[in-house]
């Protein structure tokens, strides 16, 4: 019997104690199903069709391949997306083996079809913390395998080569690392002079930053709310806490689907602009009793407490779409007289003693992870930026790089940007020598200077400056 | 083994094969799997949320019984929606029997949380022909029982009826019929002189136009989109073809999302308004070869044929939105040299030989029935508006319907929409005695006059004049 | 001295008691300074850029001259586009006679232009009442002039004609009237038995009610509030009273630049539209203390009475975009313990005993008419209209049209919008003949059947109907 | 005969030759008309509603007198905005000399009312070259007054001193710059070691750059077309050239009010975020002949060139929203085969010699400094800030701030977001003691670092970080 796409009730045995072969007698994996490989190759296949710049790289690559020797050990959610970036790493010239940064974001389709592939990936949906351990270290540790590139989502990976074989990065050329967590974990190392290899933030890339929270937000908040409980957007009131640019994107798409949209603000530049952007800016405790969906995006802690949750309305939904799980106080409602009731995956009704209930999403956590599609255009640029980052640290001349934290230039960041252009039909217009010199500019870019980026990353541009000064200042 | 959400591979027994009898030993019913039943339950608590003037009619009921003695046999999708409508039915003192009008959309653990709940439903998805007619015959047939009211959508249960069991008109007091079809039908019977009992024409009431058209669509593209290729809105080129009310609520959606929509129209009034509203108004084949997404709104058939589809570029999204299913010449696609493959449920890709593929979205098929939920508030007017024509003719006093068609009152409308502004915490704004005397209005309304309406439906106009004149000519 | 633009202080005379004569020595006209031709001109030349539909009229009557030996006599505002309709009227061969249909809304360079260019022009900006009617019967009654058509705007023209000359009616082949006002005026004489002509009414015409409303609405509010107070719309709250056409543009228009927008409504189906369009239905005195701005759209009387002015905040904008200039009593405003201070052209401070000001614009009257310009495109509609339904007229078969009044057939709407369209480079699909079958519509339309445009006119089909059945009746 | 509001045509004397005394005897001013006093203090009035944040400076005012003995010299447009600013600063406790930047901008009405109000205004509208510095010499060197602060908007006035009263210097205690032109000199100034006291740069402020750019354009973009060329927004097509901030306010509110907007840009993350917003990304020549209005918002030159207006169709609009005046042509425009017709202030219909016409705006200068007002509320973001930098300078103790230039820092445009917020009926969030902690915060901001307007201002960067190097490098 073919396995079904949905369907794996009929096996409850771990992966890790299953033997499983590809077509070509390759064992070199662990997966949930290797017979669902036909359904994540159309999964993958669909993927590739809103990812042209990595289609674009692949076609650089048939003559020069610009990663060939490169062994990449990668550790990222495993979507059919990353499956594209795999294919395209591979199709550089890389070796690679991966493994999820995720217990539950595994698509076991996809990792089937990676597997079938000839890739060496461990992972499944719904490991254990042991399981995710041992998948990272078959990713890292076995014979014949000396990883020379660090992928990483999260700072996982890397911790674990750090902890348990701090001898292979002599062999490490780079990491590129694209979290929040991640990058911030790479920056304290590098203060403690422990970093040893150069690394490469690709979190902090323009690109990453105006695409993955403006524009993917403003789509995932209607699909996420949509999936989850089919609720009807026009006429609704709608509380959204914080107006940073995931905030931004989430009220011009309840706004234009005719919503009524409220914001909670603390910085006043914010919520000036919410003001002139036409929202009621208010406290929270001010229309809590009357709004329909609660929406925090503040990367804050303890945003909705239960003192607000006490007195929202029955059937009022509440969703997280900032940084933290920790913007909704989950905790304070796991007491005896509220009862719980799952409704539909990902959705709990919370259900207060009078009959009243909260419609809970995803427990809080990150509603555009769990409920969602991120599309996957958005997902193509971070991929990209990734890729180019491995091929830049890959192949930079020694000394180029030092062993610390590196931005991308501005001109990569522009670089991925016009590679995207082309599924839009979109035609940039090109400076006339008279005109480059007028404003100062290269006719090929950057039309940004570097530093563009350090509205989100500010203190870098302190560190940057203290490192100039000290290393000015000590000459010898 | 407690019966699981989705799974019902376990079995492959047709339902009329099987004995099942709710918690309380009924077994009036023949549904898929009665252990779903707390499933269901689930969905239509869920639905009843989004359903305040049912739950508003069923307060006021527990009074006085409007439908004390009603008998009504249904034959309408089987959903939550539907499930509150019945329940609702009930509490107003009817007793119901029910059938699928459909095959395919019986949401089965809903089906099971009716018959648990006593309701003697006959629906499973994925009926066959023969199946549909037999349900549809166990709802009228059956001893001991004999229908008063009859709710349709359709016109098939009303066939079937007057086909099989003409006699059963006599204790009937009046057909309510919901679609555009079944309302067709009636019209014909009419005319031809062989309605034996009146009828409520609940599809053109002004509600329903105003708000299943716009305000549904408007929010159902997106998610129909959505749930079926993930495709990011942002910057996308798209086609709709007519710009009636669904068009309109199609663009309006994807313009805000960041789509660049293109018009095309045969009218020149309503080409105009795109004009205005800010769409460029096109002929199909100038932009059919750089559009993302092709959506047929029309009414018409053979809106894209092959001639176009062989035009399009490679990943192409087509899908229909518009009345008939024959807008897209899917057979046309049938032919040897194009390989079709199913990627996901209701997502086809049909492949040219160049490798050029098409995704095709349910097979041609109206998208927002087979891909999106219909956001429940909005069939939550429907289903007022026909349980109010059920009470309104089975207390009609006698002489008051004739065997003819009617539409509801144009105040009735208006009640409908007022039981629905709670919702909104909307508050009304009441016309002074002066106002009312300047405008020539009643306190409470109508504030239109009945024929607004006919806007959509002209040709009753002329019905009615000609009958007025055919009346007054032969007064003997 | 060459007359200056604006400048017109230096000649108080009466324009009655001046001999002026164009550059060709004709003298029939009477306006304030046949010196300001020049500026009028260019008016003219800028209003022609925006009426395409006429200018192709106009080409198109190089050969044939559909109102050869037509003799208008109009009362219409005379501004730049009635001066291209004249123009074209007389392109297409016919003379003209022409008064101001108000006493102010004069352009009075324009009717200088038109003086020059030969048209018999009696108007001027500020007549008096009595210069009003002098001016209307100096069109009518002059030596060898009998006309044969009638344009009016308002009734006036043909009251005075019923009034003074009745037997000229004997000539007159038909009345094309565009105001509400008028129409209800033709339609009491109808009623009355008195109407000797037939008379098309065009205000019903479906263009002029979609596109005067909605579309010329949204641009002029803002437009209107912008010349008369510079204010910010960005995070303003504004209420509008009334969601009809007119509220709806209003409405969007403001929602779009910013500022947070509730609504007050009677009807419940209007209010329902308002909340799915994502506004907050409220009644006024819920927001009158909060609220920047205050429109009224109601076509209502005494919707801002004195109590909600008190109430209103310091600086608060009150304007009227409704019909009727009642819906702001701002007679209550006239008491000793207000104080009135005009501070720009439009615009008055009314200032409370404690210094609170509210800024009245326009006295309560129109904003659009008075304060902002209406788009030339949108009056081109009603002009083209215009200049079809008097070749209709004048070219009808006798009998054709009885002594009545008329809507122009749906087709002509369309033929009306299609004339528009090439100004948008907008293309128009054809149904093929497969199609037009299927939908049982001929290729070239009408699209819409003729009754289309009864919503905005029903009560027409109550007196038809009721006209029917009386004749009916009483067939003897 | 009193002076009426428009007219001044009667007095073609020089204010330099006229002898004017307020009506306290006061002749310490030159300007156009005193008798004009009223009508100015009017437009003041209208202002001060919308300037909040200075009303509130001056009630806080009313005890201590942050800015008594200070002596401030100004050079700014003279416009009843800059007249709120001024009657602040008095109120304050400064005693203030002033001129017009700008020998067109001054609002006569609002100089007489300033002179009437006893400030030694130096201003009118058209005033020479000559008379240009004479006026800002009148400002400075009069006997018995020694400046010690400058308030300067384009860095005439500063230079001015510079060149002829270098001494003063001595006794100033800062300049306050607003326009990007005199920044760029004080930056240059102080590279050449020539600064000789502290500057604050209020161009660079992110209230500013924000508030200004984005909302003020949005607004004004309509306002300025309207205005000049009463043109109808609904369907005409547009191009935009440049998507910064500048470029996004444009083509929002063209989009909103149903234009079809297409971009053009140089940097390919621009573009993509127009692709994402919804435009079509072309370049100049794929649509310069199709469209209605082209609107340049790059800061570059010759981005509109005689090839590109050669090629225009007939009425199509041309206007310059950037900041530089050469982004547009215009020289290349007076050639003898062209006719240029001034049709209305600030409008040229530009004639080729087949009878086409270009509508050219404001010469190709600043459109919305031209032919629209800003609104007065984001003028007072800027206002605000003026005096807030005035105030600091005056106040801060010796030694804190060096002969250079300084942005205000992050927290006082914090603060001048706060004191605006009062006129949204904002209500601002405060963080808990324990988000603060969280978030690594200070409970009363600021919440952004220093760092984060850099994102307009990179290249101070650069300088500042070069000269730390410099600096460090060279110690001796």
């Amino acid at each position: 019997k073919a396995a079904s796409y949905t369907d794996s009730s009929d096996d409850e045995t771990s992966p890790r104690d299953k033997q499983q072969k590809n077509s070509k007698g390759n064992g070199d994996f662990c997966i949930k199903n290797i017979k669902q490989a036909d359904f994540g190759r159309r999964e993958i296949e669909i993927a590739e069709q809103e990812m042209p710049a990595l289609m674009a790289l692949r076609k650089r690559a048939q003559g020069e391949k610009p990663l060939a020797g490169a062994k990449v050990v990668g550790c990222t959610h495993i979507t059919a997306q990353t499956a594209v970036l795999m294919e395209t790493l591979s199709a550089l010239g890389a070796q690679c083996r991966w493994a999820a940064c995720n217990i539950y974001s595994t698509q076991n389709e996809v990792a089937a079809a990676l597997a079938e592939g000839g890739f060496s990936v461990f992972a499944w949906k719904g490991e254990s913390e042991d399981d995710f351990w041992w998948c990272i270290d078959r990713c890292v540790n076995v014979e014949g395998w000396q990883p020379n590139m660090i992928l990483d989502d999260g700072g996982d990976l890397t911790h674990w080569i750090y902890k348990k074989y701090p001898n292979m990065f002599k062999k490490i050329k780079g990491i590129v690392e694209e979290s929040v967590t991640g990058v911030h974990r790479l920056y304290q190392l590098s203060k403690a002079g422990k970093l040893c290899v150069p690394a490469m933030n690709v979190n902090d890339s323009v690109t990453k930053q105006k695409f993955d929270n403006l524009y993917c937000c403003r789509e995932s908040i209607l699909d996420g709310l949509k999936r989850t409980t089919d609720v009807m957007f026009g006429g609704k009131q709608v509380v959204v806490c914080g107006y940073g640019e995931v905030g931004k994107g989430c009220c011009a798409a309840l706004k234009a689907m005719g919503s009524i949209v409220y914001v909670t603000e603390i910085d006043p530049i914010c919520a000036l602009q919410a003001c002139m952007d036409g929202f009621r800016l208010v406290k929270l405790n001010e229309v809590i009793r009357q709004v329909d969906i609660v929406i925090t995006c503040t990367g804050n802690k303890n945003v909705v407490v239960r003192e607000y949750l006490d007195r929202m309305k029955n059937g009022c939904i509440v969703c997280n779409m900032g940084h933290s799980n920790t913007e909704i106080d989950v905790a304070s409602l796991r007491t005896p007289e509220l009862t719980w009731e799952r409704v539909r995956s990902q959705v709990d009704h919370v259900i207060w003693p009078d009959g009243k209930r909260i419609v809970l999403l995803a427990e809080g956590r990150l509603l555009n992870l769990s409920c969602s599609t991120v599309p996957t255009f958005v997902l193509s640029i971070t991929a990209t930026t990734q890729a180019l980052a491995l091929i830049e640290l890959y192949n930079a001349p020694e000394g180029r790089y030092k062993q610390d934290v590196y931005l991308l230039p501005k001109k990569m960041d522009e670089y991925v940007a016009s590679l995207h252009l082309p599924t839009f039909d979109a035609h940039l217009t090109e400076l006339t020598d008279e005109q480059a010199k007028y404003l100062g500019l290269n006719k090929n870019g950057p039309f940004k200077p570097n530093y563009y980026r350090y509205e989100n990353l500010v203190w870098i541009v302190f560190e940057v400056v203290k490192e100039i000064i000290f290393e000015c200042l000590m000459p010898a």
